[in-house]
């Protein structure tokens, strides 16, 4: 066989894939085994590292909430309450941010899915933030609560995603108020993973610490020393940060849960034109939000959040998986990595179907975290639309990229085994190792499998319908669903979660 | 803006972006500028380089050729005529691949054009070698000769394609025993970069050589000195040199010309199951290869060629783009690095249609590339269907990838003027920058400007008629089409040319 002339021998060939069984890799994490890609110098992080310094100290920022001014100035920084302003004397943040812990365990409610984080890890999340749904069958459309949880079944049901990320999208069936309390149940129960709550004021933060207790059986106190929570706290950017997400970092990390403070550092709007600059917001703005955690309980665990990209400079669009998006993932892992914190990162596109560009904007991003080592990537699976639709095509997609990521961090093994000098010696020039007994021992578990991945050669192909990607995700996401179990759990939690959720309701709503 | 509560917002936002103008990078080599990702231990190189020692000297080759096994013979190695196999004494092979150069230039008919095969660069190559042709509006079919033509002005107008591969597809309707002269013709009129000739067989290479010379107005001796060709020579895997790849090896070689030699080894099919072997098996056939040309002649230029893949164990198809194939291109960067040569590497896909998977195989086969620092990538735009079809569109999507890794690989600047911190003090806390002088400064060229990602807000999309990618590629090379200027050539060159070929073809066809 050659590059050239195979094409039409290779035309013959028939593949008789089978169909219905789906290939899933089992659960594992994901451990780095290579050194990150480091794009810029040690001396330029420290360059950006000082300028995110100076940035807080002669600028600061604007804190709407009186009680997050309050803690800072408790802690001796420089606060200005008419114009709600905070500076930060540089030595006395970095004191603060080394008091966040390197690593840390996430605790879910299986402990066989406990989650390290932790420099040398990856954990992969579903997408969480949508305000949409969106299926090959209806189109894009506002969510409800079943359709909610059938996205939850699928979440738990795909070995490689380790985290659940904040329900895909908002039920919007559900009245406002109450809905984060419907989403928490519905995690606990259709989940046995680790899941996120929503970090938008003190009481979305407070029912969820509650709800974890009761989960894990324990009180409050002992689930500060277990933490279960990660948190995405957004900056305001540039340089502000709102009440709610102020109560939520606060409330959080009171209890000894991680917050993953990102700021939105969109370059060219919110944040310079130039990355460097970006990312020096981006940096300065993170060390506020993990100082701040850190007046509240010291040694809380935090996450470094980058979500760096730009917009489009003609029609303010905001871009994501492009070199910029790349580059600043990969510089943030450095910055990151300079706190001694663990990174987070993200799997983002632009595309509003499930096209190639969905597919190679992902792909951008998710290199960039992973050749920038993030420890957490959100949005792994299911984010479409610039992040205002969680698609179950794209979940199953993603899931499938995902995998494929993993299985290229396993280690390449080379020894007398695998260099199978006896296999050549065996077959010899122009033989085929089909048949061969080193062949016949390995191939069941040789290579990756796929999960949506379609191999035949073109006439099979055509013969089969010409079903493309995304229409396969469909098929999958269904089958899938049909055979989604339930984890089960302790009754007496169960009761106990759904008194807490009625009892949170009445307060709300009355009777 | 946050990611969670930012969707409804910015839904309202529309973006008006113009149509019409395409976004194309300049014309541009790509340089690296970090280390290369080593996935595999310095000793675990060293064990890969030795036992594919032990398969050349204790296997060795079987090798078709009487002229290549005379050329071995000469060389002193043990040559067997009865079975046509060639044993490699392996301090012999080491000393005749250390001969190959570790750089060199190939020239272009316009010097702006020439290209540096050197460890830190990188030249993306279009698609060569496949059987058929296939665009949105007519489907995968036999391609003509003026489809060709078609494909090649494509590849002369997409600046980020720096070499033509060798046709993209045959021109089904030109005569078999003289297609590659109406081939090299049309390389020669309708591009002004570096082009790739076929092969086959002694008369493809002679035919290349002759009208190159003709081309740039030199004598062969002097083409000899001046490196015009690189040409893929794959070894018939498992451990075979047929009669045409040695006749075309030796051909190109003994003119001074680059042979990429690239063994095809699919492991678990042409070569072990475990890719640690195929790999083995890749590095003894690649350097029995080289050691050939050095034979030929000493210092002849060459490229290591890496192409393991692996086959589905359950139907035998070949798998690209998979988490096997980016280790074997990681892994195989390195062999070559150990032999202080350039490394090949492709942009290959299984999938069938310029779906999501078309794109995650291309851009993780492209990763694997790039982290495994290739030096010149072979398929990079147009492959589709396990390169059994040159796809108009994908040559667009591929383009718009290839743009996108380059950018990734310029390099950040960090210094006063992009950390910004004058533009960060003059909007402070809770502005915007787009109207800042930091801003107005750089808007234009600040940003990666797709050619073909659409970052439309999903209302405007749906608006302009839900436009896909592969669909939107297809608007943008016929636009390139119609804009596309044949670069000016010599008239007396065409004319000598002309008369070559049709001297060639009476020749073979008679009057």
């Amino acid at each position: 066989m050659t590059e050239r002339s195979s094409a039409r021998r290779r035309r013959a060939a028939r593949s008789e894939r089978s169909v219905g069984a789906l290939s899933q890799r089992p659960w594992q994490t994901v451990t780095y085994r290579n050194a990150p890609l480091e794009i810029v110098s040690a001396d330029e992080i420290e360059s950006i590292h000082r300028a995110a310094l100076t940035i807080l100290e002669e600028i600061g920022l604007k804190v709407l909430s009186a009680e997050a001014r309050a803690a800072f100035a408790g802690a001796g920084f420089d606060v200005d309450e008419g114009s709600e302003g905070v500076r930060f004397e540089r030595a006395l943040v970095e004191a603060l941010v080394a008091k966040a812990p390197p690593r840390f365990t996430l605790h879910a409610r299986n402990p066989a899915r406990n989650l390290e984080i932790a420099a040398d890890r990856a954990v992969f999340v579903s997408v969480g933030g949508p305000a949409y749904c969106m299926d090959l069958d209806k189109g894009r459309r506002d969510g409800s609560f079943e359709e909610m949880c059938d996205f939850l079944r699928l979440v738990q049901s795909l070995e490689v995603l380790h985290q659940e990320g904040g329900g895909g999208f908002e039920a919007l069936d559900r009245p406002a108020e109450t809905r984060h309390l419907d989403l928490y149940l519905a995690q606990i129960r259709l989940l046995d993973k680790n899941w996120q709550p929503w970090g938008l004021g003190r009481q979305q933060a407070v029912d969820a610490l509650e709800m974890a207790a009761i989960m894990l059986g324990k009180d409050l106190e002992a689930l500060a020393e277990t933490p279960v929570f990660t948190c995405v706290i957004n900056t305001n950017s540039p340089l502000q940060l709102d009440i709610p997400m102020a109560e939520g970092l606060m409330a959080m990390a009171a209890h000894g849960q991680a917050v993953i403070v990102t700021p939105f550092t969109l370059s060219g709007a919110m944040s310079p034109i130039t990355l460097a600059g970006a990312l020096a917001q981006q940096h300065a703005e993170a060390m506020a939000g993990i100082a701040l955690a850190q007046i509240v309980r010291p040694g809380a665990p935090v996450l470094y959040g980058g979500f760096t990209s730009n917009v489009d400079m003609k029609t303010g669009a905001p871009a994501f998986g492009t070199p910029e998006y790349v580059q600043a993932a990969q510089v943030s892992g450095q910055l990151a990595r300079r706190l001694g914190l663990p990174f987070r990162s993200s799997n983002v596109t632009a595309a509003n179907t499930n096209d190639a560009q969905a597919a190679y904007e992902s792909q951008m991003a998710l290199w960039g975290a992973m050749t920038g080592q993030a420890n957490l990537i959100m949005h792994a699976a299911g984010w479409l639309g610039g992040g205002l639709t969680a698609s179950f095509e794209k979940l199953i997609i993603d899931a499938e990229m995902l995998q494929m990521m993993a299985a290229a961090q396993q280690p390449l093994q080379v020894d007398e085994d695998t260099l199978a000098l006896d296999a050549l010696r065996e077959v010899g020039p122009a033989g085929h190792f089909f048949g061969t007994a080193h062949t016949m021992a390995r191939y069941e578990e040789a290579f990756y499998a796929p999960l949506l991945s379609n191999w035949d050669n073109y006439d099979s192909w055509v013969e089969r319908g010409q079903v493309t990607a995304e229409q396969r995700a469909n098929q999958i996401w269904k089958q899938l669903l049909t055979e989604y179990e339930q984890p089960p759990l302790d009754p007496a939690i169960d009761e106990a979660l759904a008194d807490y959720v009625a009892r949170r309701k009445h307060q709300v709503h009355g009777a």
